[in-house]
């Protein structure tokens, strides 16, 4: 199965991530934890290129062409040969974050960032994606915490530094992606602790997962 | 107007283009020279992934769009502003290339590469295509001597270490271009020393150019 974490900043898909993984694992399913960009050896020097504040003069089109690259190298090398072998793939963003980011606020046509996802990766698309939804000021709140404790590295920050309007645009761009594909998407409140969270998140997969088998899907 | 050099590694595309160069400036035309992959300081940190021999394990498509990031960063920050401001822009290597290289040897399907330059840039062309053509061995018996004598840079050797076959496909793969849009190649014997090359190259271009100016076209 491939699932996917969504959300702004801070809203605290790593740790949830981990968690899941080693509930997976304590349930004997073989679990990978990937992300996007930078899931690859490669794909680390894109993200290197992408997450640089120095390039903030990099252009809409090459940045949505940087994480595409990202991708193609990341499905071919580890979400297809992990998901060929039976493992659960719990991957830290994937398409709709390049939907959301590079559509909703850099102005890129949704339609054509759709069209290539179509044409180049025929759009495989995750099996559930757990969007942690919270308001900007509580992930901006969180995610500096982290910068500060030394959990987050502080050269990764270029979205972060982006003002308030611009997560709040994420944050419904996300919520409207969401509504538009219930059967993928599970919105979970990530306002509350991270225990709750996680149960809340355990008990989503559960109620999916009932439909997943009925699908045909298993986990 | 818009002028590409095309060729294997060792046809001369470097000292050419600085000779057209000088040639355009002392003739009263505002030129500028460029190049793909690298053109910009943001395309220069992707070249350095793509000619990276480290890199040997990067997936075709990754590196289909590595090439194509570059290009939507090149395109817009130097190709689009030079040529509305009447500037002739010298660029060794572009699409062509891309079709070439990724197409012809490392098995991705060229529909495929078309059909994306067509979305993402739709199909910007270069108004003439100098294709620089000599047999393999010539070519890289150049390279060669360029890197002893520290005139080319011996990490960007990716595409020499690759095997004979390998850039008969790639000189077979320009011809074939050429051959399809005779109207905007002009295939150069590079065989010969510089100064018949060049003369070649100027006397192609004061013929295209009369054909280009009854088209509407300045030079």
């Amino acid at each position: 199965m491939f699932i996917t974490f969504e959300g702004i900043e801070g809203a605290g898909k790593t740790t949830q991530i981990k968690r899941l993984h080693a509930f997976l694992i304590k349930n004997g399913y073989e679990s990978i934890i990937t992300r996007e960009p930078g899931g690859t050896r490669i794909g680390g020097h894109i993200r290197a290129i992408l997450l640089n504040p120095q390039n903030s003069d990099m252009e809409p089109l090459a940045e949505l062409l940087l994480y595409t690259a990202d991708r193609a190298q990341h499905i071919n090398e580890i979400i297809k040969p992990a998901l060929s072998s039976n493992k659960t793939v719990l991957c830290d963003r994937y398409f709709d974050a390049t939907l959301v980011y590079q559509g909703v606020t850099r102005g890129l046509d949704t339609g054509l960032i759709k069209k290539l996802h179509e044409t180049i990766f025929n759009n495989l698309k995750p099996d559930i994606t757990f969007l942690l939804d919270l308001a900007p000021e509580l992930g901006l709140q969180r995610a500096w915490k982290d910068i500060n404790n030394g959990s987050r590295k502080n050269h990764e920050t270029r979205f972060e530094n982006e003002n308030f309007a611009f997560h709040e645009k994420i944050r419904a761009g996300y919520l409207e992606l969401a509504h538009n594909e219930p059967e993928r998407f599970c919105i979970i409140d990530a306002s509350k602790d991270q225990d709750h969270i996680y149960q809340d998140i355990i008990d989503s997969l559960k109620g999916r997962t009932r439909f997943l088998i009925a699908e045909g899907l298993n986990l």
